[in-house]
């Protein structure tokens, strides 16, 4: 990414180990993140061209010397952060504030056929076996927006008896809707205006659909709760707006997940302090979830791959950021 | 109080029944709160003079006629919020949020010889018989400081295997020190720079003491947790400064429960995003701890009274608010 809008492929110098706890993958599938739009729409800085993309699966082709839990010919996905996955914040399940964490596509993006993988023991997950092709999307999902839904859903403790509303309805949204479904909630309010993505969101389990926003959006979810709100609310846009209708909606002691990057947000302690809700969010520690999720897709138990409803070569990315910014596609497949 | 420094002790209206769901207690003991030091330095405003007071331990003289489950001559405590206890909110322990809760002292404070207690059956809870006259002070701390204090340790996870911090070295930080060391944590922390608050502090359970405050407190922290922050801080000021301070000594994925009075603080949501940790807290729903904490207090398993440094007849409540607000009294009991 050159600045806004400015999105171009190009050959890039092909990546190797560089330390002896790095994997180099060949990607098999990869695609455009919500988050890739910030900076696209100019809400992120771009000071320097960026290689974009943090989200992967594919074939390891070589690993370094240190590496022992994965080998070449293994397919794999991983998280957006590398991590040791043996830290104490780790073993606490906080994978994405690993005491080594790196951020992924530092020295290469994901958007690319080729990719280098730091920590690749503790940061990458096997399947079983080469899955057959129709799983690699289901896969790809896993490495972030499927993680981050199901880790919003579990922040805010969705579970049976449950009521859970989910604001926003990118496919973060959506996969938190499925992950409350999964995760056996009684009730499931999707927040969104368009057609197409209420309509995977009832594929996903919703059983609500709320339209209105803000103010109104709140009443709604609080005309469905007599009058309480939802014990649980994921938020999953990150704006002021979107984190004020997640808390607004949230009945005194249940509890707000937030996985939308936040931008610009401020919370006033003393609405806070009288809203009486557990809050609890941040970049999702995928990895905490990859194998019960990469199980879950390997036995065909859930299909996430359903928020791709636009599949490009990766030679066609600009294609595809204009298509997620215009929201004519929930988000992007790239084919390297 | 008639305004900030000015308190004054005035005959007012004897209570009565105004409602059917109501009692009437004769005080045994009540109490100045931290809170209360908020008008009297003028940072909550009084734009006419207020009855004081929300902590009650004593006599029930006189219930009315919908009340079952209360009787006169049992010795009682209840919280600063009266609520039904029946409501889903108040099932859930939220009772500070109950759908019917009302704000004691609206009619009278709780600095007084008698008051009124609205929905009695859902906000008193009775000892056994009447206890001795040594436990009065005890069972008092527990209306208030005590139930909010462990609702902050409760809210912050404490227990065992854990190391709690405490930002605030009030009453309420001191009684969460205590709850914490109930709880069964590993290692408890209390921020204070008072020499006679330490010994306390320690005396409920510290294991440690931080002196320093801000960026260098967190550093503090830091240094006794491996460089990770405690599993669990309780922050009991309410202040922007204290409020970020428990936030950034808590590790991610750690958890910070909240219940200094929140007086003009804003958090950033992108710094809470990063920070990884859980929050939660607000007004403590003291009504849920209240059986368990009068029980203890009952078996002399705890001795909360402790933090009252200064007894004074309920004439003399002046001098007992300068004893506050100068820092020469942690908190001061008053005697009808």
């Amino acid at each position: 990414m050159y600045g806004p809008g400015d999105v171009r492929v190009e050959d890039r110098p092909e990546p190797t180990i560089l330390k002896p706890t790095d994997a180099i993958i060949r990607l098999s599938a990869t695609c455009i993140c919500g988050s890739d739009l910030w900076p696209y729409r100019g809400a992120d800085s771009v000071d320097e061209p960026i290689a974009m993309g943090h989200e992967y699966a594919g074939i390891v082709e070589e690993v370094g010397s240190e590496v022992s839990n994965i080998s070449p010919g293994q397919f794999v996905v991983g998280s957006f952060f590398a991590s040791d996955n043996t830290c104490e914040i780790c073993r606490a399940g906080y994978q994405t504030s690993c005491i080594h964490r790196e951020v992924l596509g530092t020295s290469g993006g994901a958007q690319a056929q080729r990719m280098r993988v730091p920590l690749a023991d503790g940061t990458l997950v096997a399947t079983p076996e080469v899955p057959p092709d129709d799983l690699v999307p289901d896969f790809l999902a896993a490495s972030d927006v499927l993680g981050t839904g199901w880790f919003g859903a579990v922040a805010a403790d969705a579970g049976p008896g449950k009521t859970v509303a989910v604001v926003g309805d990118g496919a973060v949204g959506l996969c938190a809707v499925l992950a409350a479904q999964q995760l056996g909630a009684e009730r499931i309010i999707a927040m969104s205006r368009h057609e197409s993505r209420q309509r995977l969101a009832r594929e996903f389990g919703a059983t609500d659909i709320v339209t209105e926003r803000g103010e109104n959006g709140v009443e709604q979810i609080k005309a469905l709760t007599n009058g309480l709100g939802a014990h649980s609310v994921v938020e999953a846009v990150g704006t002021q707006e979107s984190m004020m209708q997640a808390i607004r909606s949230t009945r005194p002691g249940g509890h707000v997940g937030y996985v939308g990057v936040s931008h610009d947000v401020n919370l006033s302690g003393d609405d806070l302090f009288m809203s009486h809700v557990h809050l609890h969010g941040g970049p999702a520690p995928v990895r905490r979830f990859l194998p019960d999720l990469m199980d879950r897709i390997w036995n065909r138990k859930i299909n996430p791959a359903k928020v791709f409803d636009l599949e490009l070569p990766l030679d066609e990315a600009a294609d595809g950021y204009r298509a997620m910014d215009s929201r004519h596609a929930i988000k992007v497949l790239l084919r390297p």
